[in-house]
């Protein structure tokens, strides 16, 4: 065989192997090593066989594939070539291993002759991406050997089945590929490749445990704390339980619960925690089943502590991942198997009521204020209020996510995203336009440094003309710092507040977006009355300072609501 | 002692030990949990104690001090918060590793007790640039047992000498701290803080070594093959040796060698090389001297191989570094004191002459061409020509590096750089901007696709007012690629020509650059004629279809005149 042909048949083995495995989405950056990927990925994109995104940006080229992978729940793969490139992949890697989002990332490397010998662009591939990575796989250089390539399908295959299986994350493939680098095209793809699949099953709770269970539940003062559900928005069963065993779900604003229309599901709690109100003490539950991964509001944490509650964790992989470090028993099973498995549990009393009447109350003063000029919380509360259920909200770190958290009480429901695992401020405009890939409508609420960090990010919409509309809440730097103890403390402006003067509308100009400024709650509204059409970029001006003043106030209208009302 | 005075005596302590080492400037990306540090760091810029840039970009942020740890050869101190942060800084930390810059990468991490339990923003940092790190130092948390203060002090200062020390590189030290955050501002700095030194020394040649060395290269065709040298720019000991011995020093663009007065210095020998001149049989050595890095030109590489040359490599680390294979013996020593410890050999006839007269020839055929319109070369042929000896030249990676390599020879002599370690085109403006603080004019040379990657870059420039001239070289999209086989297949332009249609000068105005469009070799001149006084953007705009020719020409030409003349 010659060596091309050689090389044309690893790459057919792998790439053909993804496929079977159900790949369908692929985003590279380009680059020289990863040539023949390049190529044969350009093909199966011609043949309609894959999507295929290219990105110049490493950085952001990964985190728009975490965001197609967010959105599908399925691997996205991507390729760059050796060297820094891969390094640039290291931020959404991380991202996606503690969010469980389903990557492939393949990094093309220089052949072991040239390794730790100071060959150009050849640094240490192996393990590049440390604990991050779920699981490394070195792949051979092509070979006729036939074990050799029974070895690449199995191990390529084998990959994306740990990428996506729970908890998912993302898992490394380093390529060693020697020169020439150029495949025979067109590649053909063997329709007889070995397929390996894994037979899907589900965990079945012991008949006793499930007795003992619902034993131990009825009548209860019973919560229901339902985190962040980015992988399924199935919550269908768990809604199910709650409704018959009147049980309130406190549902963080990534739960895929709120604007659901279910008396269950309550948003104020994280207000009503800042409140201290004395009506706090009859809201004590005796039993807490705590579901999806961690909680935006830190709020929280200490609820569940003070509470002494029994709790039950659900915990799918078994990860034990619980920093308030209050889960009496862990299970090992998804909230819709869990909530399928266990009969509801009679009703304790006014114990729903309480928490419903409470979340009315403050649904009455959680309202925009006609008369003040547009802030931001009621940039939040106007996206709660338009209606269109084909939105996806990708919602920003720092300030959004929070404020997303204490105000947003959508009047439909609308699928919500957030790089809610490292937390992160980078790579939220790719995410963002990697799910708006996927879905008809898409709306990303950031703030001004998260914007500028990702700049780069909205090169995508314009080259591949992404519909999005992209609210930019510009003041001028780092809102969050001002509700930390450091607020005023000398220097505070150059290292913590650091404004960076960017003109939004140049860059809506740089990247051919349409541009608005928008001052005030009606503009707002009808902006967001329609579905995004182009890239659109909607700045809204704020003022930090104001900003501790402004989620203060709300506080202490629903503290003096509930001592009136309640 | 109250928790926010042992917080706040371990910041001093940290600081302290690293001002003692001659830390002179620090580069922070705001965060939280940096928090002690920024405000110290704060305060030492106010008291002048150190420069203190902000950058909140953390990619950005870390070129941006791997360029003033390039200029200085100093480790340069850089700061981030917990989480994807630190991710950021990975592919300026592979760099730095490759390239042998110091750099003191302090990332800061939650306490023990929120580790791997899904705190938000939590992840393992231990290790967290795995091999690419040349050391990795956990930080205790701020204690008040002296040994422990005892040991952070050494730690600190150890970890600096170890990020300069031969081979420098960047060291990694993960600070976990606990809530609060607040130090007693002001910090006390102790005066008497213990200081720990490495007092220098210099390697000497064994006698019979040096008697063994200078007969083995007495008459010799010898050649000193000078990579590139970004550490030191001595080369005087070589330069004295080799004018003595009458041996060419084949100079690569970074060797800090060319524009220097010398009859040794050949830059000739990429485009000779690629000739295949039946000269080139006359110009065979028996011996090389091999000193500094990679070498820029691969065609070097076979040259190496097809001489069968006794080969000694100055390799200084003693890495064994060589991926051309081919060095006989290896001295782990610099090119400085080798070439002062060993005596000048004699000369071998008209050895020197030869290559002298090529390099004459190749001179007089490598020459702007005034009919034509600006073209890619003609670039590096106006940045030789033009006199301005404070003058820093920053050139990017992919095709700037090669032409610079191909034709650059300067009237006089300029400091050049280039990340050329990784090769990567990720963090050029940044690398170059971190130069421009310590230089009194800076240049820099950059492609589009890399002037975009970095584009986040040109901020700093914006919020310090650096002063730089930035010459963009716009053949809208990937040059390098239509080098290589792959030029014309199925595809190309989508994964490797890459289009992206920037407009530069929006850009320009979005970072309140000053912005000209250069189309002809005179205007070129001027804008080059006076050092940068703000931020300054060059666009030229090229051609990519005419790139592989515009190369070919040139070694034509010199395979013409080679023959006519010689």
């Amino acid at each position: 065989m010659k060596q091309n042909e050689t090389l044309t048949k690893h790459i057919s083995l792998i790439l053909n192997g993804l496929l079977l495995q159900g790949l369908t989405t692929a985003v590279i950056a380009p680059g020289s090593r990863s040539t023949p990927f390049a190529l044969a990925l350009a093909q199966l994109a011609r043949e309609q066989k894959i999507q295929l995104f290219v990105d110049v940006d490493e950085r952001s080229a990964a985190f728009f594939a975490l965001g197609i992978a967010k959105k599908t729940n399925k691997p996205v793969l991507i390729v760059c070539t050796s060297g820094t490139a891969a390094a640039n992949f290291y931020p959404a890697v991380c991202e996606a291993a503690i969010s469980h989002v389903p990557l492939l990332v393949l990094t093309t490397d220089r052949p072991p002759e040239l390794t730790k010998v100071a060959a150009p662009q050849a640094l240490d591939q192996d393990h590049f991406f440390g604990n991050q990575a779920k699981d490394f796989f070195e792949l051979p250089l092509p070979e006729i050997n036939q074990d050799s390539q029974d070895y690449t399908n199995y191990v390529v295959q084998k990959s994306f089945q740990i990428a996506q299986s729970n908890p998912a994350g993302p898992v490394h493939l380093n390529q060693p590929l020697r020169k020439p680098l150029m495949p025979e095209l067109p590649i053909k793809f063997n329709q007889d490749q070995q397929k390996y699949a894994t037979l899907p099953n589900t965990p079945v709770l012991p008949t006793n445990l499930i007795t003992e269970l619902h034993a131990s539940l009825q009548k209860k003062r019973g919560i229901i704390l339902a985190g962040p559900n980015q992988r399924t928005t199935s919550n269908t069963a768990m809604l199910e339980w709650a409704k018959k065993s009147g049980w309130p779900i406190l549902a963080d604003p990534l739960s895929q619960l709120r604007g659901l229309p279910s008396l269950n599901v309550i948003t104020c709690y994280d207000s009503l925690l800042k409140t201290k109100s004395d009506k706090l003490t009859e809201l004590i539950p005796e039993v807490i089943i705590r579901t999806g991964q961690t909680f935006v509001a830190a709020s929280l944490a200490l609820f569940l502590k003070e509470s002494h509650a029994t709790i039950y964790s659900l915990d799918e992989g078994n990860k034990l991942n619980d920093y308030t470090k209050t889960a009496t028993f862990s299970l090992d099973i998804s909230s819709e198997s869990f909530f399928n498995q266990l009969p509801p549990v009679s009703v304790h009393g006014e114990w729903l009521h309480k928490w419903s009447t409470l979340e009315k109350t403050y649904t009455s003063i959680n309202k925009i204020d006609p008369t003040s000029t547009l802030n931001e919380l009621d940039v939040v509360r106007v996206i709660s209020a338009t209606k269109n259920k084909e939105r996806n909200l990708f919602v920003s770190n720092s300030m959004p996510i929070r404020d997303v958290d204490s105000v947003f009480q959508p009047s439909t429901f609308l699928r919500v995203f957030c790089n809610r695992g490292a937390n992160g401020i980078d790579g939220v405009v790719s995410t963002a336009l990697g799910i708006s890939t996927k879905a008809t409508d898409s709306l990303l609420l950031i703030g001004d440094l998260a914007f500028f960090h990702d700049m780069n990010g909205l090169m995508m919409a314009k080259k591949y003309h992404l519909k999005i509309k992209i609210i930019v809440i510009n003041n001028n730097g780092g809102g969050i710092f001002s509700f930390l103890p450091q607020a005023g403390s000398p220097g505070f402006e150059d290292v913590f507040g650091t404004p960076l003067d960017i003109d939004i509308e140049q860059v809506a100009r740089l990247y051919h977006a349409q541009y608005s400024l928008v001052t005030t709650v009606t503009n707002l509204k009808e902006h967001l009355s329609t579905p995004a059409h182009t890239l659109e970029i909607i700045e809204v001006r704020t003022n930090r300072k104001n900003n501790v003043d402004l989620r203060q106030e709300l506080v202490d209208r629903f503290a003096r609501q509930i001592a009136k009302e309640l």
